[in-house]
């Protein structure tokens, strides 16, 4: 997405300490302090402006929900719609750059991982930074309890393709795809802007949940 | 398909015993002997009127193709169009039920498996019946050789999506993913009668190669 020079975000995210963990490193290991319970945690890495991780967080109250953005520029949106929505209690918006999962979480620290619309890196020297790449797969193996999942989302195909042979390569065991999601959709999705925008051009959107094995 | 009556079919089928095979039990352990030459063998389970198993007979002269179909009056066709190619050397044509593979193949006589646009077998009920599920893929397995693979095609998105969870569950690797295979149509694509059909409606074609794993 383009992104707006916002001089104002480094202040607006320091005013919102409750809601924007700007050091998150800080809470390693005291998640469930920070949110005061022991409800399972979910994490979005790439949560954008938002809509989807809030949508959850709304939606679903017994569980918590982190949103890791690495654009103070982007997150600040998704602070502007966490405030608008009354700072839900179960979630938390971080600003830190995925690669860096180990320092803000202790291992078996989450349940969940979302990927949403993640950037497809189509060239092929760019492979490593998918985040459905083997080097991802076992930072989020690192952080998750066994049996951890992905949830993963995108109306990239060629990102698709390769996230299936990616995870499964991987040894992670598909419990669901899903090659149109809007033609059957889920009563539970939440959508994220992006699929808001694309889905009605017809495209289809490709979903898949994955769980990691008992080693 | 909608099956017509051929009563010529047997009559027909048996003027032909060098292209098509009545009683392929005959053969099991023997398929190298038959095809006078030690080419790897690949078959096809459901090869319909044909057009892929022959066409793929000829474009490969160096591997042996075997087409295997259940009803007499679809296979016929398929005979007549390989008697039209002048009964190519490296294929036959086997009429019996795919449930019987064992009968016919001994153990690792085969080099792979092609399931194209196989039936759906929508209803739940009848998810034993898919050529996918895993009663099937422990048929192929008994009968491949190590590392045999499986390539798949069809429109039907149900059915891709239950065969990737099915495949990857039974322990494959996928090796190749398409959800849209005629958007790169690869050079060697060879189409089934009824791929060529509904894919100028613009569904997309999905395809997959699988291989087996070492146990």
């Amino acid at each position: 997405m383009r992104l707006r020079n916002k001089p104002w975000a480094k202040d607006f995210m320091a005013e919102h300490p409750d809601m924007l963990i700007v050091n998150p490193e800080d809470k390693k290991g005291l998640w469930a302090k920070e949110f005061g319970n022991d409800a399972p945690i979910h994490i979005e890495v790439g949560t954008g402006k938002g809509q989807f991780v809030i949508g959850m967080a709304l939606a679903n109250p017994s569980v918590n929900y982190i949103g890791i953005e690495h654009f103070d520029n982007v997150i600040v949106s998704a602070l502007e719609k966490a405030i608008e929505s009354e700072k839900p209690a179960n979630l938390r918006l971080l600003r830190f750059n995925g690669e860096n999962l180990e320092s803000v979480f202790a291992e078996e620290e989450i349940e969940r991982v979302y990927l949403n619309f993640s950037d497809p890196w189509p060239k092929s020297r760019h492979e490593k930074r998918r985040l459905t790449h083997a080097r991802f797969l076992k930072k989020y193996e690192g952080i998750l309890k066994p049996g951890g999942e992905i949830h993963f989302k995108t109306d990239n195909r060629s990102l698709f393709e390769y996230s299936l042979i990616s995870l499964t390569n991987y040894g992670m065991k598909l419990l669901s795809v899903s090659l149109d999601l809007h033609a059957n959709m889920p009563e539970d999705n939440v959508l994220t802007e992006y699929e808001e925008k694309f889905s009605s051009k017809g495209q289809p959107i490709y979903r898949l949940e994955a769980q990691y094995q008992a080693k």
